[in-house]
């Protein structure tokens, strides 16, 4: 592969914010330098004016994942979407079905995404399937390079595991190195709340979020937390949405305890009042957690400012509408939970968070990129700019001006959650491995580019 | 009946203490006054020096109850004890058999209770079962005079029950007036962790507090008050052992939330060294929740004091040492749970309470009389002395000096957790609806005294 | 005296609720019973559908105060207003003089209010200047029967105090039984705020309140208390007047410290939105601390029901609008402070408080009779209805309904702050020590009913 | 200059941790790669086997400065000290003379540290008397370079401001972008206690402790953090000595105030137990806020692990124990404020904070190096290892292992604190400005290397 030199731009860090010129060679950052001078084989990139970002890794994706009967966006149209916005790295969720090994799971999972992938991914697995044979398995599958589990909490009757699974899983993860990441949500509970909505004629999407408020969210986050205490385990809560789970991480961090959590963009820049849209149109925004009351947005904005929160993820989970959301058009336990959300969340972070001043520059690398490397095992590989690492690589012109629209989008879907969003800044070139894969802002990679990346154990790195 | 005249006495409710003469009349206070002529026909008790209180009413005991095998000492010993000690009504909880109705549960509990009962009863009823038709049977429950529900979050496999119980519980409860009692702990945590100490030979008694941690206990605590606020139904915790749910309360409170709790005065008296006894004498001390660190007490005298906790009730749930204790000799999981305290429980908190200033004379009688008096739907017919309640008074000598020794008691035990305490003060004379049951200390009455109380819905008083 | 006899009323005391009847004789409480036979020479009087209260404590008052150059309503027309609204005791604020004893404070209050009052008093003595005399006399003005003393941690210039003159006093006050009482606000702060708002031009009402944020208030409440934690002190803390001051005290009592609170109607009732009424009415509503957002006004209800809140003062400190009140017509700092409340304030409480499940029936004779009795050295003699005790007592029927208007207020005021407030309930009889002073809802006392009571020092009941 | 290669080290940030080598050319950092070849004119420094650092910023220091009749530890030991511990910039309080314009104490402190220091200096100035010509000329010492004011509100008489003077600096501060720092200990509280325990005979060191208790540090740094809001400002508290302190934080960040704090090497490794040994050596701990209860220490390392905290300082103010502390032999008030620590921090600081778990290795960078660089000005010149950065650069060996005894110690004094600590890890060699100061460990600078560091306003980075 040829060298590439990036020349000029102000790189930005999870610490640092300063001018550079970065040298590429063998798909890794060799050289960062004051006025390198290009070598004669050398591609050269100009990023005057630009930011220089490692690029972003976005920790919590769901693509062409089935779900009530449907399945997710697909790996093809998704990544591209992703490499477009900044993003170079998923961890995406491999969801056990009942039965599976997790080993066959991951493997379903790779194969998938192989061939299919325009930027690098990694895996968690779900477990929803905790036999004795899949306990013995967690050390296995860690080795092979899949180091964070996922339980959840909710959903009862399909993925939802009871809390003598979590405690015993947190225990074994313990022990292997794995780090167990909750949804948090109490599903008993839904499942009453639910039934009755239903049985009142409560069919509309709004009762999605009535069935599920944010009480039962902080519940389960303090369960999980009580129990990875127990277990002396760490814990990563993905998708805190409002500020009574937001406490629950705070008080056991005060306390010293090693918890984790993750808010997603839906919560910061999106609240409840989209759900009684007319038409039908509450729907596209249901995704559970669901969207909260206005108040919390800010309370998320301080949590990701003050350390209370480690990083932010998508949760990708994208439908259309025409069809697939309205699967729920009598039924809303039937539309299926999702948005999407991975090709402009970088710039909506820029804009509503690095902007306004709520998080600086260095925060959102941090944010998006540096902290989901350390947790989910792939740093210093990914997550940053220094020399040795992975030259996954964002040139950013804050300068560009958009508005958000489903009529644009690379993202497989008829419509955006963020439609009408104003948005600053975009990324001019991305590089993944060395391989410039956008430039000036368009897709010009492979679907052959994207590679699995094996995961340390927590606490390797 | 002849009138009973109590003369001198220093009369202390919840809120007041005054001198008075009290002059009872069919069951009944129907006179309070200053220097009140004796009648020709009343019988006069001098109460000169002495506090005279309302019966005190102890919301938590367990008798006659099977329980792993066992059953729990007797009404006919433990009423009696209760009585010397000025417990003049007890609730006890009628724990319902799988698959039987709950008023056959409470049918049950009376024909145990009734002839063979020194004071005066009401009746929780413990939901281990929760069918449709049960559901329909709370409101019938409720009517015929038996306003409290039990829900056990722990015990798995035994009452546990879901969450989903709960909730459907707490629903149904606030609509037809019920108030649900809920022991907070995980037992689905519980479970696992007592597997892995014994499969690890860790049997003796204090890993029964190792495998119920507090963690578990706060945890279980918010859930149900998380549940309590997603149904809109006030709750009542039973037994806080500590601090972590303490807090809990504390903040479901603070947020205004209709939030209720007592503790034991095993958890403000006993701590958790009291385990480690040689010679299997740590199970004396076998109770759930588990004695906890010593520091945890004083914060829960802090919570007395300041309103946090709005009752005291013993969780008398008493088992002999030499035999039923000894069936956990190889395996903590076997030691019944439970200690004996009904006799002595006043004059340990006027000891260890009030004549330390940790609580006042009115609180005490505030948290073991008017308060579960309130709670469990018997006020104003018991827990205070007024004209029109029931003539249940205790002529209390602050004078006596005691030591507690089993040797002495007149529970049922071969031994007492409290053994060698000093106690300050003792019951003189203890009226059940005016007939004198305790005269200078000693029982005078007839196992046929004690009645059952009917207990209004809550919120109806 | 002739003997008195309440009939067939339900007696409300702190714990309790009930039916009975009340005899009086010779001033005070001697009998209650049911069905009690009037003697021949007993006025009876006929409760029946009525409520009997203890007559209510209004622990803080400001009688006849010189305030910024002028003076507030005075002891003769605030005493009937107070006593209409079933107020038998308030306990005024005597400000001692730059310069002046404490003794002779004390005595020149007596003389303004003796002979000129309808109802009894007490005082709390004003510190405004400590000096080593001053120190001195603190145990004789305690022995004299004024057992509490206030300090002001605003009014810079005025009779603000600094934090050494407070702790000291904490510590003589804890030694010689005084309560130090603390008005909580950074007097410095709001100094600087003021000059900085009258500079720019901002005179207005509006500006009182923005000069003293409630930041300010909650920091100040928390130095009162790390003060009196030093000093090993009970503190009370007046006029809480929203969350921010709320959750000082709850993190204080949590700990255990003997922490102590009052809020008042104005901060439960209105809001900052009044400070804003054209006309320059927004004047009318300018106290210290200023009314608050509305959404404190929960908060402090639940303070109220949840016991981190121990009593209800109304801080009436009453002025008239077309004069007093426009004194600051040009300055803000120039309108006096306070605003009138005694007159209705039980019927506020009663309204908004009880008929809304906010608090019970018993908690709202707590909070503004016994509580402030207790705290304030007149318990038992005053605040409760028990035998022995002074007959203040309120024969409330609560089927009346009325609305405020300063038209038909007996306060000497020419508004009222709750004009156009609906209240329900009203006292129908008020006895002073068994003097019928209002009948039928008329005042048919004399002002030289009310006598000064004589206060025990803190913790001697 | 020549060049300088520093090879084969593991670079550390604050956010990234990889191998590479480091080319200094002009002071600066201008090359970082992987296997740079050495140009000719090169000095190469082999750093294989250690970490390279940037080097150490102590924002909190107290050099050469007067102190109750005596005066600290000059520059030309303590910054010699300094540099062999691995610290190449401090931040030294330049304090204010009663009249004395902030500029010429500026200059005079440059005067004592120009020539005189090994390292690079910023500075602070501490006001101790603010006039309003003083208020006008914050602006100027900002464009002066200094850009950080510090308040004390202890030293009542002396250095101590009242809350007027701290909310008017705040105000100006923000408005031209200084940072207020703020001592935070209630001067008046500590004033009165101190003179009742001289009075009390209670002169020795221990109760210096004593007349400064947890509660008035924790009160003062609430009221800082309140006066911050009240005028829209950012504060950095400094010297957090223990939990209470650290709540008062964390609930100003929870809220998203910002709000900044350090704590002290001192507070996280030493405790009250040290104030009572014999023979007067309880004088050398004394320091203020003095040294807690031990269980403080954990919640130390809690607060800077999850953010709570964002820096640490020496508050180096070294004194001798043989003539200085001596000064308080018969009265703790005379005994000088203060000890020394800038030679081992960060050896102290890897060895009980990286080595035990407590922190990251980039967190140790985080909060020594990096954040006080940012917070007081200094980023990106310092604080970071970058391209054009200053090439300040520790090559830290880890397997060095040592016990500090003050026999051995280049700070000019006859104790440490730390006496007998055994650390790991040692700077082998240390850059300024690419200059090598330190090699193998010895001190090969000169003490004109220093120079003043022109601080930049806060949030102008
Ligand atoms: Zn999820
Ligand atoms: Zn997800
Ligand atoms: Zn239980
Ligand atoms: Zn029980
Ligand atoms: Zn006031
Ligand atoms: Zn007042
Ligand atoms: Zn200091
Ligand atoms: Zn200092």
């Amino acid at each position: 592969m040829p060298k590439t030199l990036i020349k000029q731009g102000v790189i930005v860090t999870a610490a640092d914010t300063y001018q550079g010129d970065i040298l590429v060679e063998d798909e890794r950052i060799v050289q960062i330098g004051q006025n390198l001078r290009p070598e004669r084989d050398a591609e050269v990139i100009d990023a005057t004016g630009c930011y220089v970002f490692p690029g972003a890794i976005d920790e919590h994706t769901h693509m062409a994942m089935p779900f009530n009967g449907t399945v997710t966006a697909d790996w093809n149209t998704e990544t591209v979407a992703a490499a477009i916005g900044g993003t170079t790295t998923i961890v995406d969720f491999a969801k056990q079905e009942k039965g599976d090994t997790l080993a066959h799971t991951a493997e379903v999972w790779k194969r998938r995404a192989d061939g299919r992938t325009a930027i690098d991914y990694s895996l968690h697995v779900a477990i929803t399937d905790l036999t004795d044979a899949v306990l013995d398995e967690i050390a296995h599958i860690v080795q092979s390079g899949v180091a964070t589990l996922k339980l959840f909490m909710a959903y009862k009757g399909e993925t939802m595991v009871d809390d003598a699974t979590l405690l015993t899983t947190l225990q074994v993860a313990r022990d292997v190195g794995a780090l167990v990441m909750v949804h948090a949500e109490n599903g008993d509970a839904i499942d009453i709340l639910q039934r009755q909505l239903i049985a009142a004629g409560k069919t509309e999407p709004k009762y999605h979020a009535v069935s599920r408020p944010i009480e039962i969210e902080a519940e389960a986050t303090r369960r999980a937390i009580a129990l990875a205490k127990v277990a002396d385990a760490p814990i990563f809560i993905v998708h805190v949405s409002g500020l009574d789970s937001l406490e629950e991480v705070r008080r056991a961090r005060a306390a010293g305890q090693p918890v984790f959590a993750e808010t997603c963009p839906q919560y910061l820049l999106l609240d409840e009042s989209y759900l009684v849209l007319p038409d039908f149109e509450g729907a596209k925004y249901v995704c559970s957690p669901p969207l909260r009351a206005a108040l919390n947005q800010e309370k998320l904005w301080h949590g990701l400012a003050n350390g209370t929160l480690q990083a932010i993820g998508t949760d990708h989970c994208s439908f259309n509408f025409a069809q697939q959301k309205h699967l729920g058009a009598h039924d809303f336990r039937k539309i299926p939970n999702g948005v999407g959300g991975i090709e402009n969340w970088i710039q909506l972070l820029y804009t509503y968070g690095v902007k306004t001043g709520r998080i600086s520059l260095n925060q959102l690398v941090e944010l998006t990129s540096t902290n989901p490397a350390k947790y989910m095992g792939l740093f210093p590989k990914k997550g940053t700019i220094a020399v040795g690492t992975d030259a996954d690589i964002v040139v950013f012109d804050p300068a560009v001006e958009q508005t958000i629209t489903a009529a644009n989008q690379k993202q497989n879907s008829d419509y955006s959650v963020y439609e009408g969003f104003r948005i600053d800044g975009a990324p001019r070139h991305v590089l993944l491995r060395g391989k410039v894969i956008v430039t000036e802002g368009a897709y010009v990679g492979d679907l052959r580019d994207g590679q699995f990346v094996h995961a340390n154990p927590y606490g390797a790195a």
